[in-house]
């Protein structure tokens, strides 16, 4: 049976203890329970009550692609409610092979307690150390001198100066196998992890693999058919994903109007050939050097989104730009560059911060005439205040909402608390439910409806909320299992692959029905823990001012009616 | 009957209608109704569907002493919950002389309207003004500007700097018979005001009094009892009220150490004999000038609980310097001088900011390191900050919650995201109870424990939550009529006054049971509200460290059961 290790801050003493009946659940779907079962859903997010879970998803650790997802939870800073987000790197089948299925952060250090922890799992055991040479060192460096002492092999999952500091726009970056970052982004879980004082995780790879299997022949029959599935995909995958990542977007979403431009009052930008996947792959392969597609995050993963985004002389700038990087860091602040936007997203990255938050943030700011829309330096400026941690600073590297209040500005592009992704709910009604109703706050992976507009107009009225449900319910069971969400399309054709991994991985016999039915409890308790919060149903909603202020170019409101949003509750 | 004025910020339409079925109802009252009529609790507190209103007890414009205070009511962007808070001054009876007993400010200017309007109310009518000069001017000169336009007898409300600015610490300042400022100061209310853009009101006193009564003989019996108690409490009256307002309160609350000294992180301050009420009434009286004592702020009250504390040259420095300004302005900063903290009042009040909100948030400005305990000058410094609405000043102006989330401050004294007023509950557990379970968020005036303390000793662990539903009881009736709290003891002593006053004027026949539990309704629909905004039960709490960190000198720590907490709720 897996393990789940306890970690408690106050004392420093480590536990190890059987998963027992959360060996069924991976993922958000071990999240939920566990929060459920162990944190009182009013208890304030930075305290001593909550608690911090790092922890892989049911298929972690085995050799299915794209299946090694690392999941951080716990209650959000940001939102105040429940809160999974995860991330790529190679931590999560790290963990999975030392047989971990989760990490469990407890309690805080006493008051007098300033050192920054690291905790090393190793084939020799578990320990807490203080390393307080790390303390708001920069993720990049943070890597480099934990992967320098504890092996190039070694996964890292680690805070970065802005979490250290409490700052709510702070996530949690994982490092990939050549040391980039990806990021469980979104939430505010820095944050948490600053309160606790752990600096980083280190996971020394097992010599040999401890995953275990109820029945590997079946797992493995089950693994080749998925992997035929992606091997017939390979000339779409390689042309898409390998290519571009999310990148090649761009050009669609701002002919629909949804791309959210100059602090989400426009919602196309006219410089979008300058930022979109086309022109993104055009100068990594010009400018050659570091500059790379086709990389994967996690070992074995077919999917390979990541790129390097060099410099003009080829110097690795940042990995990986993403549509929603593009927007919110590029057209959100006008930038009509992709040096400039590395060149923030670099800095964000290293900061530690999630580049959905900050960059609305930074729109809110240039709002408000912190900044100049257009201007890269202005904004660089802001992102030196935020690693400084001036005030201002760390009124921006603590989300959009914050910034918005302290800095005057009503009309703010959240829900509950946490900044929007890159689709402008007024052009892409559906999304609005999903970021309206789902239980982490505005969150595209929790239900994007971008990917159905040939079927669902955007701009419908009805049938989104039902839509949205749908799509919710989805997640809600992928997210349980590791899988990265590029292999989401492939894995919804074949649902019935989905028991067969989790019969040979536990033993568990379900149905494709019941499968989808777990991903439903885990949103049900997910609900139900934001009710205790006073989060749900109070702010399931959408900023007014999206009802009542016109988007161009379509010149939409949001005017789904309250019973068309509330189909898209997973009560 | 009386009217409802209603103001659209939108369109500037003035409309005036009955008060209909509102007319039985005053203050608190009126406020928990009407909100809960016409407001969705789960609005923006700053945007268009938040209503403010501005509305006078059951009893204001009568000539009963002390009876006319002004309420000023909204969704709070402090607390996200139902707000009513209350102030003397004139403007209550003025506006009730002119029969009205609310006036309600809707929807909000147009984006590109960045005018100031003032409101102005007189025999002659009611308009709306634009007076652009006012923008962003201090109390004391807008109060100076309109009383020297429209008579010095004007009634004058107004909103701060702060306020205009949407800062969340903002309160709504009254103009006191000589110009001195009153304050509805709690929750914020000053940044719905200025979400609006009414910089002000101003009532012309109406020629002759157009309060009507149902049966004024029995009004003027009941009047006359009234007024007897208080002439037979007259030596009392003089000794205390009039002389040192609650100012002589602090000597005593220092023994019991219950006295947020540094940051709420002690109960009593070494220096507290330098700022306690004797000695700010020794300097009144030999710096002579400006200085005075035992003023009315209400035309007729017969407390004049009013002072006004003078500079060495007998130049008024500012009033009114009661206990929580002494407090929280001078030991939560270890300021151990009257012309210190008469200073940061001053300048407190003429931003228009809630003493006690901006006082806890410099104490957690100082705790992090941005201001010295005991050294005005960097406290005037932040203050700076805040009147110049830097970055920082923006901050601080947004009250202690957005200060600690800001500077990564977690241990915060307030409830409900509302600051703390002077009496730490871990040393004074009763009032832990009114703070956690009232639907204000921390208030002493919801129901104080302090009287109490000769039969319920301030650290007992039971029996605090009976009493403080109690006292919360009462509160809901006493405002419900315009009643300041300096007469509460005389009134309770002789409950059966409220149902011949509310006959008299209303005639509306009650047992005074029956006035209790019109206060115990009040009560109810206000924690109503609370739920479906989302704030209660879940933030019915105190802050986590209060439940572990003792307090010296008692180093008592809270610890009330959650069932004794429970019996202090008002459902």
């Amino acid at each position: 049976m897996t393990k789940i290790i306890r970690v408690d801050m106050e004392t420093k003493e480590i536990t190890q203890e059987d998963a027992g009946k959360y060996n069924r659940y991976g993922g958000r779907a071990f999240i939920a329970r566990f929060l459920t079962d162990e944190v009182d859903p009013t208890c304030e997010p930075l305290g001593i009550h909550n608690k911090l879970i790092f922890c892989t998803g049911l298929l972690g650790g085995t050799l299915l692609s794209s299946s090694g997802r690392l999941s951080v939870g716990g209650k959000s800073p940001l939102t105040q409610g429940i809160k999974e987000a995860n991330a790529g790197g190679t931590a999560g089948n790290d963990l999975a092979r030392h047989n971990i299925r989760a990490v469990i952060i407890e309690r805080l250090p006493a008051a007098d307690d300033r050192n920054s922890y690291v905790l090393v799992i190793s084939d020799e055991g578990i320990r807490l150390e203080a390393m307080n040479e790390l303390e708001y060192l920069g993720v990049r460096d943070t890597f480099k001198t934990l992967r320098a002492r504890f092996g190039e092999k070694a996964g890292v999952i680690c805070n970065g100066p802005t979490g250290e500091r409490l700052m709510r726009g702070a996530g949690v970056a994982v490092a990939a196998p050549r040391g980039e970052m990806r990021f469980a982004a979104r939430g505010g879980m820095g944050a948490v992890m600053g309160s606790k004082r752990l600096k980083a995780i280190v996971i020394v790879p097992a010599k040999i693999s401890k995953v275990e299997y109820f029945d590997k022949a079946a797992f493995n029959e089950a693994a080749k058919d998925f992997h035929q599935m992606l091997i017939d995909a390979m000339p779409t995958i390689k042309k898409s994903n390998q290519t571009y990542g999310t990148s090649g977007m761009f050009k669609i979403v701002n002919e629909l109007g949804l791309c959210p431009t100059r602090n989400f009052t426009l919602g196309a930008f006219d410089f979008h050939t300058e930022i979109g996947g086309e022109k993104l792959v055009e100068l990594i392969r010009a400018r050659g050097g570091d500059g790379k597609t086709g990389q994967s995050c996690m070992n074995g993963c077919m999917i390979k989104c990541l790129s390097v985004f060099p410099d003009e002389n080829g110097n690795a700038i940042c990995s990986t730009l993403q549509y929603e990087n593009l927007s919110l860091l590029g057209s959100n602040l006008c930038l009509g560059s992709l040096d400039s936007i590395a060149h923030l997203n670099d800095k964000v990255n290293d900061l530690g911060q999630d580049a959905i938050e900050i960059g609305a943030a930074l729109g809110v700011a240039a709002e408000a005439g912190l900044a100049e829309f257009g201007n890269e330096e202005s904004f660089m400026k802001l992102l030196a205040e935020v690693e400084a941690a001036t005030p201002l600073g760390r009124v921006i590297g603590n989300g959009v909402k914050i910034t918005g209040e302290v800095l005057g500005i009503n009309d703010l592009p959240m829900t509950k608390g946490q900044a929007m992704p890159a689709y402008d709910p007024r052009a892409l009604k559906g999304n609005g439910v999903t970021f309206a109703m789902n239980p982490m706050g505005a969150d595209h992976t929790m239900g994007n409806l971008y990917g159905a507009r040939a079927t669902m107009p955007p701009l419908a009225t009805e049938g989104q909320g039902d839509l949205s449900r749908k799509t919710q319910l989805q997640m809600a069971g992928l997210e349980t299992t590791g899988f990265c969400i590029f292999v989401r399309s492939y894995l919804f054709k074949k649902p019935e692959l989905f028991p067969r991994f989790i019969y040979g991985i536990c033993g568990d016999k379900m149905t494709v029905e019941e499968f989808w039915e777990q991903g439903h409890e885990t949103a049900r308790l997910e609900y139900e823990f934001n009710v205790k919060a006073g989060i749900a149903p109070s702010q399931d909603k959408l900023p007014e001012y999206m009802y009542r202020i016109p988007l161009p170019p379509n010149n939409s409101v949001f005017d789904l009616s309250d019973a068309e949003m509330q189909k898209g509750v997973l009560r």
